[in-house]
């Protein structure tokens, strides 16, 4: 998405990596560096001072919401939390008027919703910059802590990362990443559960530029067999419950398991977003190896995020 | 209400426009004018630092919501978000009870809820200054920022609003804020959704000495001729969706559509409470045309709420 | 509970009396006492300056909400409000995942459950402290509050105080409490209703060393006969409503009212953790009596929690 007119300023929104060059993910991803370090040394900045996020949760998430709301008030700030209680974007009155509403009276948005379009619509119509916390389609914060992860552990670089599960908005936003940074990127899933084609196609002409590899394929030990990262998503996301029972048909031969571990390199490194489901989508005992990155992966959910919204921020004064 | 004594102190509370004077809400206004001001300069005076807003919401408010609780914030303060999934009150213990409580930890209370005599049972009991985030019959908060708009739109002076619609919360307080200011006001409603006659009559009788001029009818068309300002709201407030379609029928003939705008002065303006059910109380057309300052009027329900507060935290402290 | 190891250093939870020593429960009241005399100066040394504070409320409390929200705020940190509608331990992911994710990106927790053994299995895994705002088994933070009020009231020393009601998490606290501090206590239940053997075991083994006497019975004029202070609680706690009537059979004689209190001392006071459900527990005649220390009792909630929060916090700098 262009940066969009505002009072003779710029700004920008955080949608999907799509629309974020290689160097800015990495400026961002620095910002949260420098930002994690002073926290750690009880350094506090305080650079949204004064400025007020607005949560729109219209799908709830227990990490989402700490690290978001953590976050800004570490920056100095105030998230405000609208859960799916209190707000139904769509619903009473059009999403415009909503989207020009909260603007005017926030500094910042954060909105986890079901349909991208939805997030797209808001962000037309908002005043100050929006981010994507989950849609339908992207996660793509959560991509940056895993990238951040990648950096700080010292695997970002040729990476091999093997997705295997569900092909979902975990999935297109690593599409995303690696077609950014240029690592490779093995995804298996089930047929029939494989990624969005249109999103597939983006992924594979911004490879190009950035050298990536990416394939995608139904074998999970065929994406596993050497890869230096192995990660996976659970099987049913939040509104699939129903179809919970035939997907555990469907993903049985997806679960990583120290056996699966084993085709990747010595030494591969396991990540999972969270919450992860034991005996489904990965065991006990590999996450609980793994459990140290795997924490340092959700920890960082809040550290990176500061880094976006400060970044964010620093966008619409130039 | 006549002001109340706690610990040898004077506090007010603002539970309608009723028991305000003019040269009050001028002052509130005057403070929210300077606080806005303020705010566009990024210089915040933590007029209410280290205070604690608690708001009770037993009916639910995005907007509400969110002006509160930023504006809090940007005083320097702190607001408490109480929905109706945390506190009913009168269920569980007497209201007195959680007026004590409450009121013993919070430094001003915001409660939004069904009856009014509810918020004056509570108000009666509380430590602290409470101010009425709308009830059944009244919402003052909101005619605050429809009278700071006014001014900002330099149309308040020998106003003449014509409201069409529902005899609701609303009407009653544009009849507060005309009987007061002392402009002109003409109420349609349809028959049998008139506004409350002891209402009327007590705004009747402040309006000999303000000089304002009221009159109530049940033509829309007669009410909007000539006025300078037009306004309505929703034909169906918060637990009268039951009522919805019939309410649909009776209603027909009060939308705002641009023929209705035609009978207006030229140049007449448009504003509305939000949210706006388009081609009910009112068309897109006519919504969008008067966008500006309609969303001007939404986002002013954060700065004169500010002034609120810090009208009401220094009467206490006389 | 033993000090938990953490980065190099020690921190403490608070989940039961029982863990804690005379000296440090008076430790805890003595900053409470100073924090509260410096907001009644409006004084704020901001104590938590920059931490977060996690709610975690599977039962909801609007009492323990505010108090703790407004108590952390007033330290200087920010209180993060989880209802049981935006979290379920045990649910989705095992407890010892979303202790490891929330503690790090939180500085304190508190939380609000069914199962004593819950709150255990979290602070087993928390990297930060736990604060128990009350179990089925305990209901320790109202105790230090009930504490702080004897105290300041002078009737703490040689107390007498005599608890008639339901064998629950509320009667255990005051065990434990009566046990370090070492004052009389007289408990009456009804037959079946009698408090936990085990808890009582322990109170009467750790009362040995304190001085402090304990007596069980299913008498309660036995038990008011002569004490300096009755309380009592809710027939029915949260999670036992459909037992309400049925308990209102069986509870009949203990309901506190006027005569039973001329059975105590004169001047006797009575205490109540609210909500008081009236002519059930207690009268509103009796209530309303002893309104001052009851609600200055509910007001100490606040500060002796920021107490609390200070108190563990420096447990974690040795």
């Amino acid at each position: 998405m262009s940066p969009t007119k505002k009072l003779g300023k710029y700004m920008r929104h955080f949608l999907t990596l799509k629309d974020y060059t290689k160097e800015e993910i990495l400026e961002i991803i620095d910002i949260a560096l420098e930002i994690k370090k002073n926290l750690k040394n009880k350094v506090y900045k305080k650079e949204l001072d004064m400025q007020t996020l607005g949560m729109i949760f219209e799908k709830s998430s227990t990490r989402t919401r700490v690290s978001f709301e953590t976050g800004m008030y570490q920056l100095g700030g105030h998230a405000l939390f609208l859960s799916n209680r209190d707000i139904h974007l769509g619903r009473g009155e059009p999403v415009k008027d909503t989207a020009r509403v909260i603007s005017s009276m926030c500094d910042m948005l954060m909105i986890r919703t079901f349909a991208h379009s939805m997030i797209e619509e808001f962000a037309k119509y908002s005043k100050v910059p929006v981010i994507n916390g989950l849609t339908d389609t992207y996660h793509p914060v959560q991509l940056l802590a895993d990238y951040m992860t990648m950096m700080e552990y010292g695997i970002h670089e040729k990476a091999t990362v093997a997705y295997v599960g569900d092909g979902n908005n975990m999935t297109h936003s690593w599409l995303m990443l690696c077609a950014k940074m240029g690592f490779n990127l093995k995804i298996a899933t089930p047929k029939g559960y494989e990624v969005d084609s249109q999103i597939l196609e983006d992924a594979l002409k911004m490879a190009k530029e950035s050298g990536a590899k990416i394939k995608v394929m139904n074998d999970p030990k065929e994406a596993i067999h050497n890869a230096s990262i192995v990660t996976t998503d659970t099987w049913a996301s939040m509104g699939q419950e129903e179809e919970k029972e035939k997907r555990k048909q469907v993903f049985k031969g997806f679960m990583v398991d120290d056996l699966m571990m084993c085709l990747a390199k010595k030494k591969a490194k396991f990540l999972h977003c969270l919450p992860a489901y034991r005996e489904q989508e990965v065991t006990e005992s590999v996450l609980e190896a793994h459990a140290d990155i795997v924490f340092d992966e959700a920890e960082n959910r809040l550290h990176v995020q500061k880094g976006l919204m400060v970044w964010l921020d620093k966008q619409r004064d130039k």
